[in-house]
Protein backbone atom coordinates (compact mmCIF):
# COMPACT_ATOMS: atom_id res chain seq x y z
CA UNK A 1 0.00 0.00 0.00
CA UNK A 2 1.82 3.33 -0.98
CA UNK A 3 0.57 5.90 1.14
CA UNK A 4 0.92 9.53 0.44
CA UNK A 5 2.81 12.29 1.91
CA UNK A 6 3.74 12.73 5.58
CA UNK A 7 1.23 16.09 5.51
CA UNK A 8 -1.94 14.39 4.22
CA UNK A 9 -0.53 11.46 6.90
CA UNK A 10 -1.17 13.63 9.73
CA UNK A 11 -4.28 14.96 8.27
CA UNK A 12 -6.74 11.45 8.28
CA UNK A 13 -4.77 10.76 11.54
CA UNK A 14 -5.49 13.72 13.16
CA UNK A 15 -9.34 13.79 12.11
CA UNK A 16 -9.59 10.17 12.34
CA UNK A 17 -8.96 11.03 16.22
CA UNK A 18 -11.08 14.27 16.16
CA UNK A 19 -14.27 11.97 14.72
CA UNK A 20 -13.14 8.65 17.57
CA UNK A 21 -13.53 11.03 20.43
CA UNK A 22 -17.02 12.69 18.68
CA UNK A 23 -18.04 9.04 18.57
CA UNK A 24 -17.04 8.09 22.15
CA UNK A 25 -18.54 11.13 23.47
CA UNK A 26 -22.08 10.56 21.71
CA UNK A 27 -21.96 6.44 22.44
CA UNK A 28 -23.48 5.74 25.97
CA UNK A 29 -22.01 3.29 28.38
CA UNK A 30 -25.38 2.51 29.81
CA UNK A 31 -24.00 1.96 33.13
CA UNK A 32 -26.00 0.41 35.73
CA UNK A 33 -28.91 -0.04 33.09
CA UNK A 34 -30.02 -4.31 32.89
CA UNK A 35 -29.34 -4.37 29.56
CA UNK A 36 -25.73 -3.00 29.58
CA UNK A 37 -24.59 -5.69 27.09
CA UNK A 38 -26.02 -4.45 24.18
CA UNK A 39 -24.07 -0.66 25.07
CA UNK A 40 -21.16 -3.06 25.20
CA UNK A 41 -21.52 -4.78 21.83
CA UNK A 42 -22.31 -1.95 20.37
CA UNK A 43 -19.48 -0.33 21.39
CA UNK A 44 -17.57 -3.05 20.44
CA UNK A 45 -17.90 -2.53 17.00
CA UNK A 46 -18.81 1.37 16.73
CA UNK A 47 -15.46 2.03 18.67
CA UNK A 48 -13.08 -1.05 16.74
CA UNK A 49 -11.32 1.50 14.66
CA UNK A 50 -11.18 2.46 11.07
CA UNK A 51 -10.10 5.46 9.20
CA UNK A 52 -13.91 6.67 9.50
CA UNK A 53 -14.19 8.00 5.98
CA UNK A 54 -17.53 8.89 6.15
CA UNK A 55 -16.74 10.74 8.67
CA UNK A 56 -14.33 12.67 7.56
CA UNK A 57 -16.38 13.59 4.28
CA UNK A 58 -18.69 15.35 6.53
CA UNK A 59 -16.37 17.15 8.46
CA UNK A 60 -14.12 18.27 5.53
CA UNK A 61 -17.53 19.14 3.42
CA UNK A 62 -18.52 21.12 6.60
CA UNK A 63 -15.52 22.88 6.78
CA UNK A 64 -15.51 23.73 3.07
CA UNK A 65 -18.64 25.37 3.08
CA UNK A 66 -17.75 27.66 6.03
CA UNK A 67 -18.70 25.56 9.14
CA UNK A 68 -17.24 24.28 11.84
CA UNK A 69 -16.85 20.21 12.63
CA UNK A 70 -18.76 21.22 15.79
CA UNK A 71 -22.04 21.92 13.36
CA UNK A 72 -22.30 18.45 12.80
CA UNK A 73 -20.55 16.47 15.20
CA UNK A 74 -24.13 14.28 16.02
CA UNK A 75 -24.29 14.26 12.59
CA UNK A 76 -20.67 12.34 12.41
CA UNK A 77 -21.70 10.08 15.11
CA UNK A 78 -24.54 9.13 13.63
CA UNK A 79 -23.53 8.24 10.54
CA UNK A 80 -20.37 5.87 11.73
CA UNK A 81 -23.47 4.71 13.66
CA UNK A 82 -25.22 3.80 11.31
CA UNK A 83 -22.07 2.35 9.32
CA UNK A 84 -21.33 0.07 12.33
CA UNK A 85 -24.80 -1.71 12.51
CA UNK A 86 -24.17 -1.86 8.85
CA UNK A 87 -20.88 -3.69 9.41
CA UNK A 88 -22.51 -6.10 12.28
CA UNK A 89 -25.32 -7.07 10.05
CA UNK A 90 -23.41 -7.69 7.04
CA UNK A 91 -21.22 -10.24 9.09
CA UNK A 92 -23.91 -12.27 10.49
CA UNK A 93 -24.03 -15.65 9.87
CA UNK A 94 -26.93 -15.76 7.57
CA UNK A 95 -25.27 -12.92 5.59
CA UNK A 96 -21.71 -12.73 4.40
CA UNK A 97 -20.61 -14.79 7.64
CA UNK A 98 -17.62 -13.73 8.41
CA UNK A 99 -15.57 -13.80 11.63
CA UNK A 100 -12.85 -11.09 11.29
CA UNK A 101 -12.87 -7.53 11.26
CA UNK A 102 -10.38 -4.99 11.50
CA UNK A 103 -8.28 -8.05 12.77
CA UNK A 104 -10.79 -8.84 15.48
CA UNK A 105 -13.57 -11.38 16.24
CA UNK A 106 -16.79 -9.83 14.58
CA UNK A 107 -19.27 -8.54 16.96
CA UNK A 108 -21.69 -12.36 16.84
CA UNK A 109 -18.80 -14.08 17.33
CA UNK A 110 -18.14 -12.36 20.60
CA UNK A 111 -21.94 -11.56 21.51
CA UNK A 112 -23.55 -14.18 19.94
CA UNK A 113 -26.52 -13.80 17.23
CA UNK A 114 -29.21 -12.57 18.56
CA UNK A 115 -27.36 -9.71 20.67
CA UNK A 116 -25.33 -9.11 17.52
CA UNK A 117 -29.00 -8.68 15.66
CA UNK A 118 -30.33 -6.30 18.23
CA UNK A 119 -27.29 -4.38 18.45
CA UNK A 120 -27.22 -3.41 14.47
CA UNK A 121 -31.18 -2.50 15.39
CA UNK A 122 -29.96 -0.35 18.54
CA UNK A 123 -27.24 1.34 16.34
CA UNK A 124 -29.68 2.63 13.50
CA UNK A 125 -31.88 3.97 15.92
CA UNK A 126 -29.22 5.80 18.22
CA UNK A 127 -28.08 7.23 15.10
CA UNK A 128 -31.80 9.05 14.62
CA UNK A 129 -31.53 10.06 18.64
CA UNK A 130 -27.90 11.02 18.63
CA UNK A 131 -29.17 13.90 16.08
CA UNK A 132 -32.91 14.51 17.91
CA UNK A 133 -31.15 14.96 20.68
CA UNK A 134 -28.22 17.06 20.46
CA UNK A 135 -29.51 19.22 17.23
CA UNK A 136 -32.02 22.00 17.30
CA UNK A 137 -34.54 21.79 15.20
CA UNK A 138 -34.09 23.92 12.17
CA UNK A 139 -34.45 23.60 8.23
CA UNK A 140 -30.69 22.37 7.69
CA UNK A 141 -30.98 19.89 11.13
CA UNK A 142 -34.44 18.09 9.14
CA UNK A 143 -33.16 18.59 5.73
CA UNK A 144 -29.74 16.60 6.68
CA UNK A 145 -31.95 14.03 8.87
CA UNK A 146 -33.97 13.48 5.32
CA UNK A 147 -30.81 12.73 3.75
CA UNK A 148 -29.47 10.27 6.25
CA UNK A 149 -32.42 8.17 6.55
CA UNK A 150 -32.86 8.43 3.25
CA UNK A 151 -29.33 7.09 2.59
CA UNK A 152 -29.55 4.33 4.96
CA UNK A 153 -33.01 3.00 4.04
CA UNK A 154 -34.19 0.60 1.31
CA UNK A 155 -33.51 3.08 -1.29
CA UNK A 156 -30.19 3.24 -0.07
CA UNK A 157 -27.61 0.98 1.79
CA UNK A 158 -30.32 -1.28 2.77
CA UNK A 159 -31.37 -1.48 -0.67
CA UNK A 160 -27.94 -2.34 -2.13
CA UNK A 161 -27.16 -5.18 0.31
CA UNK A 162 -30.20 -6.66 -0.76
CA UNK A 163 -29.19 -6.46 -4.58
CA UNK A 164 -25.85 -7.80 -3.12
CA UNK A 165 -27.32 -10.95 -1.40
CA UNK A 166 -29.97 -11.96 -4.35
CA UNK A 167 -26.88 -10.96 -6.83
CA UNK A 168 -24.80 -14.17 -4.98
CA UNK A 169 -23.78 -16.74 -7.67
CA UNK A 170 -25.26 -15.06 -10.39
CA UNK A 171 -23.31 -13.22 -13.23
CA UNK A 172 -24.72 -9.60 -13.11
CA UNK A 173 -23.79 -6.88 -15.23
CA UNK A 174 -21.57 -3.51 -14.90
CA UNK A 175 -24.75 -1.78 -14.58
CA UNK A 176 -26.30 -3.37 -11.96
CA UNK A 177 -22.96 -3.97 -9.99
CA UNK A 178 -22.63 -0.69 -9.81
CA UNK A 179 -26.27 0.25 -8.97
CA UNK A 180 -25.50 -1.80 -5.86
CA UNK A 181 -22.54 -0.39 -4.92
CA UNK A 182 -23.78 3.18 -5.42
CA UNK A 183 -26.59 2.28 -3.30
CA UNK A 184 -24.89 -0.50 -0.76
CA UNK A 185 -21.83 1.83 -0.50
CA UNK A 186 -22.78 5.27 -2.48
CA UNK A 187 -25.49 6.25 -0.27
CA UNK A 188 -23.98 6.53 2.96
CA UNK A 189 -20.66 8.80 1.51
CA UNK A 190 -23.29 10.95 -0.76
CA UNK A 191 -25.23 11.20 2.28
CA UNK A 192 -21.71 12.46 4.05
CA UNK A 193 -21.07 14.87 1.84
CA UNK A 194 -24.47 16.68 1.64
CA UNK A 195 -24.94 16.92 5.09
CA UNK A 196 -21.46 18.50 5.88
CA UNK A 197 -22.72 20.88 3.08
CA UNK A 198 -25.90 21.54 4.09
CA UNK A 199 -24.90 22.29 7.97
CA UNK A 200 -21.45 24.30 6.77
CA UNK A 201 -23.86 26.50 5.59
CA UNK A 202 -23.09 25.67 1.50
CA UNK A 203 -25.06 26.91 -1.73
CA UNK A 204 -26.95 24.72 -3.61
CA UNK A 205 -24.42 24.15 -6.09
CA UNK A 206 -22.26 23.06 -3.51
CA UNK A 207 -24.37 20.62 -2.10
CA UNK A 208 -25.00 18.84 -5.65
CA UNK A 209 -21.21 19.14 -6.40
CA UNK A 210 -20.50 17.69 -2.80
CA UNK A 211 -22.98 14.94 -3.60
CA UNK A 212 -21.47 14.09 -7.13
CA UNK A 213 -18.19 13.73 -5.63
CA UNK A 214 -19.11 11.30 -2.83
CA UNK A 215 -21.04 9.64 -5.36
CA UNK A 216 -17.55 8.79 -7.27
CA UNK A 217 -15.53 8.23 -4.37
CA UNK A 218 -18.39 5.57 -3.25
CA UNK A 219 -17.47 3.74 -6.79
CA UNK A 220 -13.86 4.11 -6.02
CA UNK A 221 -13.90 3.06 -2.70
CA UNK A 222 -15.44 -0.43 -3.70
CA UNK A 223 -13.42 -0.96 -7.16
CA UNK A 224 -10.09 -0.71 -4.96
CA UNK A 225 -11.74 -2.70 -2.69
CA UNK A 226 -12.46 -5.38 -5.21
CA UNK A 227 -9.01 -5.47 -6.14
CA UNK A 228 -7.41 -5.57 -2.76
CA UNK A 229 -10.09 -8.37 -2.04
CA UNK A 230 -7.81 -10.55 -5.17
CA UNK A 231 -3.92 -9.51 -3.69
CA UNK A 232 -4.49 -7.64 -0.39
CA UNK A 233 -2.64 -8.56 2.48
CA UNK A 234 -5.20 -9.94 4.65
CA UNK A 235 -2.99 -9.30 7.86
CA UNK A 236 -2.84 -5.45 7.11
CA UNK A 237 -6.50 -5.31 6.29
CA UNK A 238 -7.50 -7.27 9.61
CA UNK A 239 -10.08 -9.19 7.45
CA UNK A 240 -9.78 -12.23 5.50
CA UNK A 241 -9.39 -12.16 1.44
CA UNK A 242 -9.96 -13.87 -1.31
CA UNK A 243 -13.60 -13.66 0.00
CA UNK A 244 -15.16 -12.47 -3.58
CA UNK A 245 -14.35 -15.23 -5.46
CA UNK A 246 -14.94 -17.77 -2.73
CA UNK A 247 -18.98 -16.86 -2.39
CA UNK A 248 -18.69 -17.02 -6.11
CA UNK A 249 -19.77 -13.07 -6.25
CA UNK A 250 -19.55 -10.42 -9.12
CA UNK A 251 -17.18 -7.64 -8.47
CA UNK A 252 -15.42 -4.86 -10.61
CA UNK A 253 -12.41 -7.38 -10.97
CA UNK A 254 -14.15 -10.39 -12.36
CA UNK A 255 -16.27 -8.27 -15.01
CA UNK A 256 -13.38 -6.29 -15.75
CA UNK A 257 -10.07 -8.18 -15.03
CA UNK A 258 -7.43 -6.24 -12.52
CA UNK A 259 -6.39 -3.88 -15.72
CA UNK A 260 -10.07 -2.67 -16.88
CA UNK A 261 -10.86 -2.39 -12.88
CA UNK A 262 -8.07 -0.33 -12.27
CA UNK A 263 -8.81 1.78 -15.19
CA UNK A 264 -12.64 2.71 -13.95
CA UNK A 265 -11.06 3.68 -10.60
CA UNK A 266 -8.77 5.74 -12.30
CA UNK A 267 -12.08 7.29 -14.42
CA UNK A 268 -14.28 7.37 -10.94
CA UNK A 269 -10.92 9.71 -9.48
CA UNK A 270 -10.90 12.16 -12.00
CA UNK A 271 -14.53 12.95 -12.12
CA UNK A 272 -14.35 13.19 -8.45
CA UNK A 273 -11.63 15.38 -8.48
CA UNK A 274 -13.36 17.57 -11.07
CA UNK A 275 -16.92 17.78 -8.35
CA UNK A 276 -14.42 19.62 -6.16
CA UNK A 277 -14.56 22.87 -8.62
CA UNK A 278 -16.83 24.64 -6.92
CA UNK A 279 -14.80 24.21 -3.36
CA UNK A 280 -11.72 26.65 -2.68
CA UNK A 281 -7.99 24.95 -1.55
CA UNK A 282 -9.97 21.21 -1.12
CA UNK A 283 -6.89 19.75 -0.65
CA UNK A 284 -7.71 16.94 2.59
CA UNK A 285 -10.41 15.25 -0.09
CA UNK A 286 -8.18 15.39 -3.09
CA UNK A 287 -5.67 13.74 -1.23
CA UNK A 288 -8.21 11.61 0.13
CA UNK A 289 -8.69 10.32 -3.27
CA UNK A 290 -5.61 9.90 -4.16
CA UNK A 291 -5.50 7.40 -1.05
CA UNK A 292 -8.76 5.70 -2.02
CA UNK A 293 -7.05 5.12 -5.46
CA UNK A 294 -3.37 4.26 -4.57
CA UNK A 295 -4.67 2.01 -1.73
CA UNK A 296 -4.74 -0.99 -3.66
CA UNK A 297 -1.54 -0.24 -5.10
CA UNK B 1 -62.76 -14.69 24.61
CA UNK B 2 -65.09 -12.66 25.75
CA UNK B 3 -65.86 -9.31 23.70
CA UNK B 4 -67.33 -6.13 24.72
CA UNK B 5 -70.77 -4.90 23.03
CA UNK B 6 -71.06 -4.32 19.62
CA UNK B 7 -70.62 -0.56 19.79
CA UNK B 8 -67.08 -1.25 20.25
CA UNK B 9 -66.04 -4.19 17.99
CA UNK B 10 -67.37 -1.72 15.59
CA UNK B 11 -65.47 0.98 16.55
CA UNK B 12 -61.88 -1.17 16.71
CA UNK B 13 -62.83 -2.33 13.25
CA UNK B 14 -63.25 0.92 11.77
CA UNK B 15 -60.16 2.12 13.64
CA UNK B 16 -57.81 -1.11 12.56
CA UNK B 17 -58.97 -0.69 8.96
CA UNK B 18 -58.56 2.98 8.56
CA UNK B 19 -54.81 2.50 10.05
CA UNK B 20 -54.20 -0.64 7.78
CA UNK B 21 -55.44 2.23 4.94
CA UNK B 22 -52.70 4.70 6.41
CA UNK B 23 -50.03 2.05 6.44
CA UNK B 24 -50.82 0.66 2.70
CA UNK B 25 -50.94 4.45 1.68
CA UNK B 26 -46.97 5.21 3.07
CA UNK B 27 -46.13 1.62 2.28
CA UNK B 28 -44.44 2.13 -1.15
CA UNK B 29 -44.22 -1.05 -3.53
CA UNK B 30 -40.87 -0.92 -5.04
CA UNK B 31 -42.00 -1.67 -8.29
CA UNK B 32 -39.33 -1.41 -11.34
CA UNK B 33 -36.35 -1.50 -8.55
CA UNK B 34 -33.90 -4.00 -8.20
CA UNK B 35 -34.21 -4.29 -4.45
CA UNK B 36 -38.06 -5.33 -4.94
CA UNK B 37 -37.51 -8.06 -2.42
CA UNK B 38 -37.21 -6.18 -0.18
CA UNK B 39 -40.61 -4.38 -0.71
CA UNK B 40 -42.33 -7.39 -0.48
CA UNK B 41 -40.99 -9.01 2.32
CA UNK B 42 -41.71 -5.92 4.52
CA UNK B 43 -45.15 -5.48 3.18
CA UNK B 44 -45.87 -9.18 4.11
CA UNK B 45 -45.31 -8.78 8.05
CA UNK B 46 -46.69 -4.95 7.73
CA UNK B 47 -49.85 -5.46 5.99
CA UNK B 48 -50.56 -9.09 7.67
CA UNK B 49 -53.29 -7.93 9.93
CA UNK B 50 -53.25 -7.32 13.77
CA UNK B 51 -55.38 -5.15 15.93
CA UNK B 52 -53.27 -1.57 15.66
CA UNK B 53 -53.54 -1.37 18.76
CA UNK B 54 -50.60 1.25 19.08
CA UNK B 55 -52.04 3.01 16.07
CA UNK B 56 -54.89 3.40 17.78
CA UNK B 57 -53.95 4.46 21.00
CA UNK B 58 -52.41 7.59 19.12
CA UNK B 59 -55.22 8.36 16.64
CA UNK B 60 -57.41 8.36 19.65
CA UNK B 61 -55.76 10.35 22.25
CA UNK B 62 -54.46 12.90 19.41
CA UNK B 63 -58.79 13.06 18.76
CA UNK B 64 -59.07 13.52 22.32
CA UNK B 65 -57.13 16.61 22.58
CA UNK B 66 -58.43 17.91 19.74
CA UNK B 67 -56.77 16.99 16.46
CA UNK B 68 -57.61 14.60 13.78
CA UNK B 69 -56.08 11.76 12.56
CA UNK B 70 -54.72 12.78 9.49
CA UNK B 71 -52.33 14.93 11.65
CA UNK B 72 -50.75 11.75 13.28
CA UNK B 73 -51.09 9.66 9.91
CA UNK B 74 -47.49 9.51 9.57
CA UNK B 75 -46.48 8.71 12.39
CA UNK B 76 -49.16 5.82 13.11
CA UNK B 77 -47.78 4.36 9.46
CA UNK B 78 -43.89 4.34 11.66
CA UNK B 79 -45.01 3.72 15.09
CA UNK B 80 -46.59 0.30 13.40
CA UNK B 81 -43.75 -0.66 11.26
CA UNK B 82 -41.26 -0.07 13.99
CA UNK B 83 -43.41 -2.80 15.74
CA UNK B 84 -43.50 -4.67 12.19
CA UNK B 85 -39.73 -4.60 12.17
CA UNK B 86 -39.56 -5.65 16.06
CA UNK B 87 -41.62 -8.76 15.07
CA UNK B 88 -39.70 -9.91 12.42
CA UNK B 89 -36.45 -10.09 14.36
CA UNK B 90 -37.80 -11.69 17.28
CA UNK B 91 -38.73 -14.15 15.40
CA UNK B 92 -35.67 -15.02 13.55
CA UNK B 93 -34.10 -18.65 14.50
CA UNK B 94 -30.82 -16.67 16.55
CA UNK B 95 -34.24 -14.50 18.63
CA UNK B 96 -37.66 -16.55 19.48
CA UNK B 97 -37.11 -19.01 16.53
CA UNK B 98 -40.99 -18.76 15.60
CA UNK B 99 -42.14 -20.16 12.42
CA UNK B 100 -46.17 -19.24 12.78
CA UNK B 101 -46.87 -15.58 13.16
CA UNK B 102 -50.65 -14.03 12.95
CA UNK B 103 -51.43 -17.77 11.55
CA UNK B 104 -48.86 -17.28 8.84
CA UNK B 105 -45.46 -18.88 8.67
CA UNK B 106 -42.92 -16.39 9.75
CA UNK B 107 -40.80 -13.67 7.55
CA UNK B 108 -37.72 -15.52 7.47
CA UNK B 109 -39.37 -18.59 6.73
CA UNK B 110 -40.38 -17.14 3.61
CA UNK B 111 -38.28 -14.65 2.59
CA UNK B 112 -35.21 -16.64 4.13
CA UNK B 113 -32.92 -15.27 6.90
CA UNK B 114 -30.67 -12.31 5.66
CA UNK B 115 -33.66 -10.65 3.62
CA UNK B 116 -35.43 -10.93 7.00
CA UNK B 117 -32.67 -9.28 8.84
CA UNK B 118 -32.91 -6.12 6.21
CA UNK B 119 -36.31 -6.14 6.05
CA UNK B 120 -36.49 -5.74 10.06
CA UNK B 121 -33.48 -2.78 9.26
CA UNK B 122 -35.60 -1.55 6.57
CA UNK B 123 -38.77 -1.14 8.44
CA UNK B 124 -36.94 1.04 11.23
CA UNK B 125 -35.07 3.09 8.48
CA UNK B 126 -38.52 3.68 6.69
CA UNK B 127 -40.44 4.62 9.95
CA UNK B 128 -38.22 7.78 10.10
CA UNK B 129 -38.13 8.17 6.68
CA UNK B 130 -42.13 8.21 6.30
CA UNK B 131 -42.53 10.93 9.48
CA UNK B 132 -39.30 13.28 8.07
CA UNK B 133 -40.91 12.88 4.27
CA UNK B 134 -44.25 13.54 5.20
CA UNK B 135 -44.71 15.88 7.95
CA UNK B 136 -43.48 19.80 8.23
CA UNK B 137 -41.10 20.36 10.41
CA UNK B 138 -42.07 22.01 13.51
CA UNK B 139 -41.52 22.22 17.22
CA UNK B 140 -44.39 19.25 17.69
CA UNK B 141 -43.53 17.03 14.74
CA UNK B 142 -39.53 17.41 16.33
CA UNK B 143 -40.57 16.17 19.43
CA UNK B 144 -42.80 13.37 18.80
CA UNK B 145 -39.50 12.25 16.85
CA UNK B 146 -37.50 12.42 19.83
CA UNK B 147 -40.26 10.26 21.28
CA UNK B 148 -40.32 8.00 18.59
CA UNK B 149 -36.90 7.07 18.76
CA UNK B 150 -36.42 6.81 22.68
CA UNK B 151 -39.15 4.44 22.52
CA UNK B 152 -38.27 1.97 19.89
CA UNK B 153 -34.12 2.41 21.02
CA UNK B 154 -31.93 0.77 23.57
CA UNK B 155 -33.53 2.11 26.47
CA UNK B 156 -36.96 1.22 24.73
CA UNK B 157 -37.95 -1.23 22.97
CA UNK B 158 -34.79 -3.32 22.27
CA UNK B 159 -33.33 -2.67 25.48
CA UNK B 160 -36.18 -4.68 26.67
CA UNK B 161 -35.53 -7.42 24.19
CA UNK B 162 -32.16 -7.38 25.76
CA UNK B 163 -33.03 -8.10 29.22
CA UNK B 164 -35.70 -10.49 27.67
CA UNK B 165 -32.74 -12.55 25.80
CA UNK B 166 -31.18 -12.33 28.97
CA UNK B 167 -33.33 -13.99 31.51
CA UNK B 168 -34.33 -16.77 29.69
CA UNK B 169 -33.67 -20.30 31.36
CA UNK B 170 -33.20 -17.77 34.52
CA UNK B 171 -35.40 -17.29 37.29
CA UNK B 172 -36.41 -13.32 37.51
CA UNK B 173 -38.16 -11.75 39.84
CA UNK B 174 -41.19 -9.75 39.90
CA UNK B 175 -39.48 -5.75 39.00
CA UNK B 176 -37.05 -7.13 36.80
CA UNK B 177 -39.75 -9.15 34.74
CA UNK B 178 -41.83 -5.42 35.07
CA UNK B 179 -38.84 -3.70 33.79
CA UNK B 180 -39.04 -5.75 30.64
CA UNK B 181 -42.11 -5.76 29.62
CA UNK B 182 -41.84 -1.56 30.48
CA UNK B 183 -39.39 -1.41 27.76
CA UNK B 184 -40.03 -4.43 25.42
CA UNK B 185 -44.06 -3.55 24.72
CA UNK B 186 -44.91 -0.51 26.84
CA UNK B 187 -42.09 1.74 25.53
CA UNK B 188 -43.67 1.70 21.97
CA UNK B 189 -47.22 1.97 23.49
CA UNK B 190 -46.12 5.16 25.78
CA UNK B 191 -44.93 6.85 22.46
CA UNK B 192 -47.96 6.05 20.84
CA UNK B 193 -49.59 7.76 23.54
CA UNK B 194 -47.70 10.83 23.75
CA UNK B 195 -47.01 11.25 20.13
CA UNK B 196 -51.29 11.56 19.73
CA UNK B 197 -50.91 14.24 22.27
CA UNK B 198 -48.37 16.35 21.29
CA UNK B 199 -49.66 16.18 17.97
CA UNK B 200 -53.72 16.40 18.83
CA UNK B 201 -52.10 19.65 20.53
CA UNK B 202 -52.63 18.37 24.15
CA UNK B 203 -51.80 19.93 27.28
CA UNK B 204 -48.48 19.63 28.95
CA UNK B 205 -50.97 17.05 31.71
CA UNK B 206 -52.34 15.42 28.98
CA UNK B 207 -49.32 14.29 27.81
CA UNK B 208 -48.00 12.91 31.07
CA UNK B 209 -51.34 11.19 31.72
CA UNK B 210 -51.40 9.60 28.10
CA UNK B 211 -47.89 8.28 28.60
CA UNK B 212 -48.76 6.86 32.05
CA UNK B 213 -51.86 5.38 30.65
CA UNK B 214 -50.18 4.03 27.85
CA UNK B 215 -47.24 2.31 30.50
CA UNK B 216 -50.22 0.66 32.61
CA UNK B 217 -51.78 -0.89 29.53
CA UNK B 218 -48.62 -2.42 28.25
CA UNK B 219 -47.82 -4.22 31.48
CA UNK B 220 -51.67 -5.24 31.09
CA UNK B 221 -51.32 -6.28 27.61
CA UNK B 222 -48.12 -8.37 28.51
CA UNK B 223 -49.77 -10.53 31.41
CA UNK B 224 -52.73 -10.91 29.24
CA UNK B 225 -50.59 -12.26 26.36
CA UNK B 226 -48.97 -14.79 29.28
CA UNK B 227 -52.11 -15.75 30.75
CA UNK B 228 -53.08 -16.64 27.01
CA UNK B 229 -49.81 -18.73 26.05
CA UNK B 230 -50.93 -20.34 29.48
CA UNK B 231 -54.54 -21.21 27.92
CA UNK B 232 -55.12 -19.50 24.85
CA UNK B 233 -56.62 -21.16 21.75
CA UNK B 234 -53.12 -21.77 19.24
CA UNK B 235 -55.68 -21.12 16.17
CA UNK B 236 -57.84 -18.45 17.24
CA UNK B 237 -54.25 -16.19 18.35
CA UNK B 238 -52.56 -17.31 15.30
CA UNK B 239 -49.51 -18.34 16.97
CA UNK B 240 -48.39 -21.34 18.74
CA UNK B 241 -49.26 -21.29 23.06
CA UNK B 242 -47.57 -22.74 25.40
CA UNK B 243 -44.17 -21.36 24.28
CA UNK B 244 -43.21 -19.21 27.37
CA UNK B 245 -43.05 -22.74 29.71
CA UNK B 246 -41.39 -24.49 26.66
CA UNK B 247 -38.73 -21.73 26.72
CA UNK B 248 -38.35 -21.98 30.19
CA UNK B 249 -39.13 -18.10 30.49
CA UNK B 250 -40.12 -16.29 33.66
CA UNK B 251 -43.52 -14.55 33.38
CA UNK B 252 -45.95 -13.02 35.14
CA UNK B 253 -47.87 -16.43 35.32
CA UNK B 254 -44.71 -17.94 36.43
CA UNK B 255 -44.32 -15.79 38.84
CA UNK B 256 -47.50 -14.64 40.45
CA UNK B 257 -49.64 -17.63 39.29
CA UNK B 258 -52.72 -17.41 37.49
CA UNK B 259 -54.92 -16.23 40.31
CA UNK B 260 -52.08 -13.62 41.00
CA UNK B 261 -51.47 -12.72 37.77
CA UNK B 262 -55.28 -12.01 36.85
CA UNK B 263 -55.03 -10.01 39.85
CA UNK B 264 -52.60 -7.75 39.00
CA UNK B 265 -54.20 -7.40 35.21
CA UNK B 266 -56.64 -5.98 37.14
CA UNK B 267 -54.97 -3.36 39.04
CA UNK B 268 -53.24 -2.15 36.16
CA UNK B 269 -57.02 -2.28 34.67
CA UNK B 270 -58.05 0.31 37.62
CA UNK B 271 -54.75 2.15 36.99
CA UNK B 272 -55.15 2.85 33.45
CA UNK B 273 -58.85 3.99 33.62
CA UNK B 274 -57.47 6.33 36.48
CA UNK B 275 -55.11 7.90 34.22
CA UNK B 276 -57.64 8.98 31.62
CA UNK B 277 -59.65 11.48 34.00
CA UNK B 278 -57.84 14.57 31.88
CA UNK B 279 -59.81 13.46 28.70
CA UNK B 280 -63.33 14.22 28.27
CA UNK B 281 -65.26 11.38 27.53
CA UNK B 282 -62.59 8.78 26.69
CA UNK B 283 -65.28 5.83 25.66
CA UNK B 284 -63.06 4.05 23.56
CA UNK B 285 -59.69 4.00 25.41
CA UNK B 286 -61.42 2.97 28.27
CA UNK B 287 -63.41 -0.20 26.32
CA UNK B 288 -59.92 -0.90 24.96
CA UNK B 289 -58.56 -1.31 28.17
CA UNK B 290 -61.48 -3.73 28.82
CA UNK B 291 -60.98 -5.35 26.01
CA UNK B 292 -57.20 -5.89 27.27
CA UNK B 293 -58.19 -6.74 30.07
CA UNK B 294 -60.90 -9.29 29.28
CA UNK B 295 -58.81 -11.17 26.01
CA UNK B 296 -57.74 -14.19 28.69
CA UNK B 297 -61.20 -14.65 29.80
Amino acid sequence: MILLNDEFNIELKEITEKIDKIIDYYMPEGNGLPQKTIFDSMKYTLSAGGKRIRGAIMASFCKLCGGNITDVSPFIAAIEMIHAYSLIHDDLPCMDDDDLRRGKPTNHKVFGEAIAVLSGDGLLNLAFETVLNNMPNNDKTYRSLKELAAASGIYGMVGGQVIDIESENKKVDLTTLCEMHEKKTGALFYAAAKIGCIMGGGTEKQIEDGGKYAKKIGLLFQITDDLLDVYGDSKMLGKNTGQDLKKNKSTFVSILGIAGASQYANKCYEEAIESLKEFENPKFLINLTKYLLQRCK
